[in-house]
């Protein structure tokens, strides 16, 4: 079983509750990667045998660092329309809220269709040499990335970089057909725009994440396990909070997903 | 009273219950105008006695059409942490959830920051024609519109015109000073982008919008009813479902808010 099938894997328990655990192999500094939670709630909705369509949106709430340990996830089918359904999402460690969200699934079907960003001109994944930090977070080695632009800092000096884009190949470091939670958890893989503006390990975390999901199923099963092209940057850092906007192509240049978050950041 | 204060007054009738209704200044060719929807979810929790700190993010749902007439929000405080609170958002009509969401409030502090995403280069609104639609929704007359690049077809002809980018000034055209709730509904000002893109009257609807508040209070409050610069463009369309990235500036170039939205349209 995949390491990351192993972390979604999810236990209805009745109703709208499913049972889960944070999985080691994706610790972060302080508690779970934010990609992997966000991918389990997702997976809740997935497996919710009321589920009408495919996943369309998501957002996920960091409401407070989750622990190591076992978590209850509520999906709860808000409202069920013809070809579209609305979820409100929970993540509960006994009694605490430590994550809320929402998802939206819908039924696709063929319109006008057209891309107006396209993926920027880069070197091939093949030609990108890829990045072994020494020290790093256990869920980094979950994942091969070859930065393009925009790599993690070499050193931490404090230079003010200019800007805080960065575009990189990246992909399960164990391969893995793409899927819709493992696109969720991939939205979340940049890491933070101000380490990257800066050079400063300033004291940060996620507080909000939303992905839109352009692509259809049928194109997300296509991407297999081959490489997508992610790029993040920061919009405006004021006062402790940072937003971050992004997009993450397939090799062929389709646009899979568009993801957007806000960072809370200490100094 | 202003008609924007008349359409987000709220009565809280106890615990995380207010009740609203619509407001007939503010309706669009189907219910209302869903940037006052999003106005009046977030006007909730700006209400609430337990509330801490300003609004950061705003994410809403348009999971049915809101009906003309009463509506109860409900605002619950998921998570309170020491500068940080987390909110979960449904609007109902009788039983039925017609919107849902989550908000973030938060005390801000001074920090480092920079603005990477600066005011594009752009005529001052005086130089500017304000638009008048002969026909269109009533809540449009409730703007006053300056549009520079991309502003809604003047003819109904399907010409493709190559992008969906739209750049306006914009303000309350009954004029009041900036808000957070002002500043919510005008997030959802840009009218669709499948419109401005292919220049044909498909029906279509927003079903998610995210706002991040990138300005703290002060910073929102000194625009008084100053112009804004909004800036609006879609990723991509495919299958039913686009998404528009954007962005609004106060006059000097301040980025106040950072915004997101995915629209369904039919065909």
């Amino acid at each position: 079983m995949h390491v990351f099938d192993e972390a979604i894997a999810l236990n209805h328990t009745g109703g709208d509750a499913f049972a889960g655990a944070t999985h080691p192999a994706w610790a972060n500094m302080v508690g779970p990667f934010g990609g992997i939670t966000a991918a389990q709630l997702l997976q809740a909705v997935l497996m919710h045998p009321q589920r009408l369509g495919d996943p369309v949106a998501l957002t996920v709430n960091f409401c407070a660092a989750v622990a190591d340990g076992p978590f209850t996830i509520e999906a709860v089918p808000a409202r069920t329309n013809r070809s579209t359904q609305h979820w409100m999402l929970r993540m509960l460690q006994g009694d605490a809220v430590v994550m809320s969200g929402s998802a939206m699934t819908a039924l696709r079907r063929e319109t006008f269709g057209v891309t107006e960003h396209s993926i920027p001109p880069v070197s091939p994944p093949e030609q990108v040499p890829q990045v072994h930090a020494r020290t790093r977070p256990e869920w980094v080695g979950r994942y091969e990335m070859r930065p393009i632009e925009g790599a993690i800092p070499a050193q931490w000096d404090g230079t003010d970089l200019g800007h805080s884009r960065t575009r990189l190949w990246m992909r399960d470091g164990a391969l893995r057909p793409l899927d819709y939670p493992s696109l969720a958890a991939i939205a979340d893989l940049f890491f933070p725009r101000l380490w990257s503006r800066r050079a400063m390990l300033v004291p940060l975390g996620t507080v909000t994440m939303t992905v839109y999901f352009l692509a259809d199923a049928q194109q997300i099963a296509s991407v297999g396990s081959g490489y997508l092209l992610g790029q993040a940057q920061g919009q405006r850092f004021h006062m402790g909070y940072l937003d971050q906007t992004g997009q993450i192509w397939s090799e062929v240049g389709e646009l899979l997903a568009t993801t957007h978050q806000l960072v809370y950041y200490k100094e």
